[in-house]
C-alpha cells in the first residue's frame, strides 16, 4: 500500500493486532500498521463509504458486475477525480476463502485480477499490490503525469546539423579504411544513419563518436585519392 | 509468474536450491521452480536472448533508458509479436541490492515501476508480480487488436551474446587507436554501450560494425602492449 502512495487501512476482526510478526516485516511501513483503523465486522468498516469494490480471485458463476483490475482503477479514480470528497472502500478477503457470498453482497461490483486460467490463485498480499498498483497507475492518467521519460537526458539532443558532420565525418573515415568504396556503396551510409538516428544520440555522445573518427583518423594515413580530392579544393 | 502463465525461470548463482522452504512456498507452482535453470552468472543467463530488460527499484542518476512497467511490458510484447522465435530476458537484481551497475550496462533498457516518492522499496516477489501482471495484461491486448510494428524488421534483432563480442571488439579497437585508456576508461564503454543497445541493432547492423571494427584493425597496426598481451595468452 505505502509503495503505491495508500494509506487508509482498516483492518476487520484481526487475529492479532498489533504483531511483533506484522511490524517486523511492514519495515518502513509499521507507521501504517500501526494507525490501522481495527473494527469488529465489515460494515463498521464500510461505515462513510460511498463506494464499495469487492476483490475476488476467480470470476464467480453467480453474476456480481464484475470489472478487471484496470477498469476497476480508473472507475474508482474517475470517481474520486468527479468529488474529492467521495470515500471508496476496496474489500479484500481472507488469505484461503476469500470473501464470503455475504461480504460480497456489500459490493458495488467485484474487482477481478486477470490470471493465468491454469494457476488462477494469487496470494492475499501480491492481490493488494496489483490492485494498489493499478490505482497509482490509473491516478497519474488522470493527473496526465507526464509519464517516465523513455530516457533521461544528461544533455540536450544534437542538433540536426551536428549529427550531419558527424556523418560526413564518418563516411570520410570509412572511406580512409577502405570499408566503403565510393563506387559501390551499396547503402552503407543509409544503414548506419538508420541505426544511429534510431537512438537519438545527444551532444555528448555525438562527441564522443566524432572523437573516435579524430583518433582513427590520426592512426590511418590519408590515402592518395584523399589527398588529391584536398588538393583540387 | 505461474499466476500471469509465465514459465521459464532461471536462477543466477542462487544461494540455496532446491530449498524445502522455497518448495514449500511456492504451493502450486512448484513445478515451475523445479524446472528452473541454474546458472553461474548473469551471462549464462541471457545466452540466446535477443532483448534484455533490467529492473530497477528507482530512477538511476545516470541516464540508461528507462521504460515503465506498463511501456516496458507493451515493447516486450510487441517485439514477441513481430518474430514469435525471440526470446525476451527480464532480469531482476538482489532483494536488498538490486542490479549491479555491471548488470545493468547489459540491457537494453531498465524498466520502472512507478512508486510513491516517499516509499518507493519494492518487494523483489512484487516487483516480479507486478512485471509479470504487466506482461499477461499487455500479451491479452495484443491478442485482441494486432499492434503495429514498432519497427519493420528486415533482419532478426541480434542476440545479446552477439552484441558481446561486438562491445569486446569495439573496446579492442578503441585502445588500438589511442581512444580507450584502459589506466582511464571514463565511463566510456558505458556510454557507447548506452547509446548503441538503445538502437536496439539487429543482425546485419551488428556485422556491418564488426567489418567497420576488422577494417579499422587492418589499418592500425597492434600496439606492442596488445602484442604482448596476445602472446601472454
Amino acid at each position: 500500500m505505502k509503495t503505491m502512495g495508500l494509506e487508509d487501512l482498516v483492518l476487520v476482526a484481526p487475529q492479532r493486532y498489533p504483531s511483533a510478526e506484522a511490524t517486523a516485516m511492514a519495515s518502513g511501513a509499521d507507521d501504517l500498521l500501526s494507525r490501522a483503523r481495527v473494527v469488529e465486522d465489515l460494515e463498521a468498516a464500510l461505515t462513510g463509504a460511498h463506494r464499495v469494490v469487492g476483490t475476488s480471485a476467480r470470476l464467480r458463476s453467480l453474476s456480481w458486475p464484475t470489472r478487471d483490475a484496470r477498469g476497476s482503477a480508473e472507475a474508482v479514480v474517475a470517481e474520486l477525480t468527479a468529488d474529492a470528497a467521495a470515500e471508496v472502500a476496496l474489500v479484500f478477503g481472507r488469505e484461503r476463502t476469500g470473501l464470503s457470498n455475504r461480504e460480497m453482497d456489500r459490493c458495488h461490483w467485484l474487482l477481478h485480477v486477470p490470471t493465468a486460467s491454469e494457476y488462477a490463485s494469487l496470494n492475499l498480499a501480491m492481490a493488494v499490490q496489483l490492485v494498489a498498483y493499478e490505482l497509482r497507475m490509473a491516478q497519474r492518467a488522470a493527473e496526465s503525469a507526464p509519464p517516465v521519460a523513455a530516457r533521461p537526458e544528461e544533455s540536450p539532443a544534437a542538433p540536426w546539423e551536428e549529427l550531419e558532420r558527424m556523418f560526413e565525418h564518418l563516411e570520410v573515415v570509412l572511406e580512409r579504411i577502405g570499408f566503403l568504396d565510393p563506387a559501390n556503396p551499396r547503402h552503407l551510409m543509409r544503414r548506419l544513419r538508420r541505426l544511429l538516428l534510431r537512438a537519438e544520440p545527444d551532444r555528448n555522445e555525438v562527441n564522443i563518436l566524432r572523437g573516435i573518427l579524430a583518433a582513427i583518423q590520426k592512426e590511418v594515413p590519408e590515402t592518395d585519392d584523399e589527398r588529391r580530392a584536398t588538393d583540387d579544393r
